[in-house]
């Protein structure tokens, strides 16, 4: 357990919360003692919820959604074993907003003292283990997934995966349209079909842009340089590797290497890879064309509905890039504190 | 050489354009005579410049921005030998704005017919193989490559690679004016430093889309049901990958697999997902987390201005696609007209 580097982080953040009693690291919001009617469920507006992991980027998100609709919201950090256990005994809803690749353990120590009558949720990028460390306790539990980064300004528009595993409908449907009236979007799912659906929303992506990263790095190739050459298309592809890059190694070594179904697509990346290299020692550019036309086909209208939505943005990007370069702005400086290096960024 | 396909092609554009001759298959622009002064240069506003291949996008859209600066421009349709022999003889620069994989041969048929005092330029993707045909003439030489498609609107924001490879500084300086005085932003380089940074900037990431379309086709992955658990960067890199796929196989073929430097490339790439596979199979969380943090060094302070400008991006995406959302907007007709399926696009 990393608990010191944690530790060091969540300080860092906790003075933006103003959280000063670090020595409980347990803070309680102004949200008062509102009684959770019958209307609001089991565990609606005016529960007691206990954030482990809340002064995290994501942890803060979700303390001040909960806080600003009536919740009893109090929060711990991960690393102080006690402190955990005496904000889990005081919880009527537990959120696990903890790193990845550390969520299992710190679930697993504390889900002896949860009870019946609690509901044990987590926002971590894989569903299967968390999930199934949850489900050995006595409460209700549900899985989510936010397909966000801990610093966005607003839920509205972003999507939310719910894997309501063991839960009252009445009582998820509370905690739903809580989450849908923010704006968010709902997709609600089992635990198995998010797992795979992340393989490639997430996996695929991922490990794709570890590959063009060290393929660029291998090829000693000058970033800034190839900047000077390029084209819309290339520029918010750079952005977007770049984004990648910028962020928690950890996390994304955990994302794609944790999940069930990383074998397969390591190995369909392999069998491409060969191919295409018997292909271009062939000079066979018509295995290549029709190689391009089926995987066009496999994708179909997407691609015509990509096309013009890419256009709208690609259109902002020159516009923006354009004002900016008008502008003589050199965008350097002061950046390096507004990147997340622990949140959980899809 | 597809004659037909391009003469049917061809035949539809020139309806917008409202050629009527396509006998002759060349027309002349209401620019008028204005004779080239001594402060033009020798191939500046004034002169008369015909383009092979004027009735494709790119063709047409560099007929409109020489003709709105006072040439005389005439295009002509790339399959018919005799209209475009004539259309050399008659001009004082010759553009050539055919198909990637179309242009040596097109090229080597013209160049025999070439004069001293001519200028011969190019559009294509790749330099090597155009510059050294137009060589072959005693004509001054130009390669040029704009990163852009042969749809946008305007010129302002975008790149224009330019080799001036044989053309004295004053005669280029004229042409460069030209264009950067409309917005675009001239990279002037040779013609090898175009084709290696094309392998990075093109050959790359197009290789890599082609591989990422592979794998969802081979793993029969449903795109539309992934999109239901998305995030914005998801959503983005997803718009990007239909982008390509919306377009031309042949163009995307021949940039990728023309290019000298494409077998490096693809052993990078063999190389890194051999090492994942091992690293998988040896359940070597650290070596990811290690090449991870390798990749993010030498990519250095980019990072964290592209996580900056993505964010802006990503904002523009979740704003774009809430507001889409809330007017019940169905973007789903008449697409398939406004992707180019034979655009010069980077």
């Amino acid at each position: 357990m990393d608990a010191v580097w944690i530790m060091h982080r969540d300080e860092g953040n906790s003075r933006i919360l103003g959280i000063g009693n670090m020595d409980r690291c347990i803070t309680h919001t102004e949200a008062g003692d509102r009684g959770a009617g019958e209307a609001d469920g089991r565990w609606g507006p005016g529960s007691k919820l206990g954030i482990i992991g809340g002064l995290g980027d994501m942890g803060r998100l979700f303390a001040r959604f909960f806080a600003a609709r009536g919740y009893q919201v109090s929060v711990s950090d991960p690393a102080g074993i006690e402190r955990n256990e005496a904000l889990v005994r005081e919880s009527d809803l537990v959120l696990f907003a903890v790193p990845l690749h550390h969520t299992t353990a710190i679930i697993r120590a504390l889900v002896p003292i949860t009870r019946p009558g609690q509901l044990l949720m987590d926002l971590t990028s894989l569903k299967r283990q968390p999930v199934e460390e949850m489900l050995r306790s006595p409460a209700a539990v549900v899985g989510l997934h936010p397909m966000f980064g801990g610093q966005v300004g607003s839920f509205a528009g972003q999507t939310l995966i719910a894997c309501p595993v063991r839960i009252e409908d009445r009582d998820w449907a509370v905690l739903k349209r809580l989450f849908e009236a923010s704006g968010l979007r709902i997709k609600q799912c089992t635990i198995e079909e998010h797992d795979r659906m992340m393989s490639i929303v997430q996996v695929l992506f991922h490990v794709n842009t570890m590959l063009v990263g060290r393929v660029l790095r291998e090829l000693g190739v000058d970033i800034d340089q190839t900047l000077e050459y390029t084209s819309p298309s290339y520029l918010l592809e750079m952005d977007l590797l770049g984004r990648i890059f910028a962020q928690n190694s950890e996390l994304y070594a955990a994302i794609t290497q944790l999940n069930p179904h990383t074998g397969e697509i390591l190995e369909a990346m392999r069998e491409a890879v060969t191919s295409y290299q018997d292909w271009y020692r062939a000079r066979d550019l018509q295995a290549f064309i029709a190689d391009f036309q089926q995987s066009s086909s496999h994708l179909g209208p997407f691609c015509r509905r990509a096309y013009r939505e890419s256009s709208e943005i690609l259109e902002y990007v020159v516009r923006r890039k354009h004002e900016l370069r008008l502008n003589g702005a050199q965008p350097e400086a002061d950046d390096a504190e507004k990147v997340p290096q622990s949140g959980i960024e899809p």
